[in-house]
């Protein structure tokens, strides 16, 4: 690592979300800090790439700052492919995408844009870390996450993130004054209740909103959802061989 | 299970590709059939999910046979909550997506449409398998792979899939009498070099289409290129808990 380490920021809520604003002035205190981000929100885009249509990446400024930024039309996978390959001169000492706006804990991380960046930055070989706030409003306070942000982000840097992992952080909605600490957890075992939201259209035809409600049935006290629930930042290692080892030598007693 | 079981079939490449019709004709011969697709392809979406536009889903008859077909607005993923939630009157007792045009094996299951579908199925609880060919090509031949398929589904609905697994299943482009038998693996530790291709559209602006090479530097004989290389059909057992554990206790080694 140089003297400032490169910093790659991304998200999924896009170039304007206040949460991806309050990354990078966190970041800007600890290195040297390109952005690139879409242009348009891509929350719920999963681990999506643009493969059937052009991509358009292109310098911007929005605020004040030694940043620099760049806006990208594509989803935020395609951000970090694109920052690494296309814009920035050498491999970046980290790559950190959010502050999302809202949690992306227990089986959220396989939905989420901003994880999608940070796991997409993994498979590239950069240490990578995912950021989230329980709190889907846009003018959510990032304030209180700050010093957490920053201790969790040096740490890294510090002590590396081992080849096949990213972090996945998680920040309950609460004052700084309030937050317990950091806990290093498993993805809880919760799962989305769909709702569809059937309507129709002016002409009479039927359409859906998707939407639902979380539930989590895992009780365990080792869980991300269990740490913010009680107060703690969580962080869990996230990992992108999703082979189930364990699995292989039962489905060879198949008979195939 | 009842006597027929219920087996949804979605994709990745939409509900007139090839591919898929090859799957619904196998899987007549198996169980009561209902399809739920994607109206347009969706390669690359990865586990994207629609939130913030509305989703269309409506019958449609594309060939003869005895199956329901559904075409669907949204991504794969999408299609499996849709299916669940609002289309199927009792939950299926299996989920099969494919025949993928083109290989989701290695760190490719990650980017798929097709095996999104998979673990999003998984996800809500149904046994499921994510078929890939090996071929590109819209008009690929699916033939010589029934026979596997068709093995390999019914010792799923015989032996069930644990919970929490789905099946990552990818076919070497050979004749029938080429295959060599069919191995369990796990994922190979392989990526995507990108090489994104940049142009002037005729408005003089810069913009980029992505493309790249597979490269495998995994050299295990357990791997699913290794199997998918030497005229194997490769299974993997894919989990949806992407928690590193075997991290947890080094990441709780931080000053955090």
């Amino acid at each position: 690592m140089q003297d400032k380490p490169l910093i790659l920021i991304t998200n999924d809520d896009g170039i304007t979300a206040p949460g991806l604003r309050a990354l990078i002035q966190i970041m800007n205190k600890i290195g040297e800090v390109v952005v690139v981000a879409p242009s348009s929100p891509q929350s719920g885009m999963g681990h999506a790439i643009t493969i059937d249509s052009v991509l358009t990446c292109n310098p911007i400024t929005i605020d004040e700052g030694p940043q620099l930024e760049y806006t990208c039309s594509g989803t935020p996978a395609d951000c970090v492919k694109l920052a690494v390959n296309e814009i920035l001169n050498r491999k970046p000492d980290l790559c950190v995408s959010g502050i999302n706006h809202g949690s992306n804990s227990s089986i959220n991380v396989i939905y989420s844009g901003t994880m999608s960046a940070a796991v997409e930055a993994g498979i590239e070989g950069i240490p990578a870390i995912g950021f989230s706030l329980l709190d889907f409003n846009w003018h959510a306070d990032f304030k209180p996450a700050a010093e957490a942000i920053k201790k969790i982000t040096l740490n890294a840097l510090l002590n590396g993130i081992p080849e096949g992992i990213v972090l996945n952080v998680n920040i309950p909605k609460l004052k700084e004054s309030e937050l317990k600490g950091i806990k290093v957890c498993r993805q809880a075992n919760g799962v989305w209740k769909e709702d569809f939201d059937k309507r129709k259209n002016p002409s009479g035809k039927e359409y859906y909103w998707l939407s639902g409600a979380f539930v989590n049935k895992d009780k365990g006290q080792d869980t991300d959802v269990y740490a913010l629930e009680t107060g703690y930042i969580s962080i869990v290692p996230v990992q992108f061989d999703m082979t189930a080892h364990h699995m292989i030598q039962k489905i060879n007693t198949w008979d195939l």
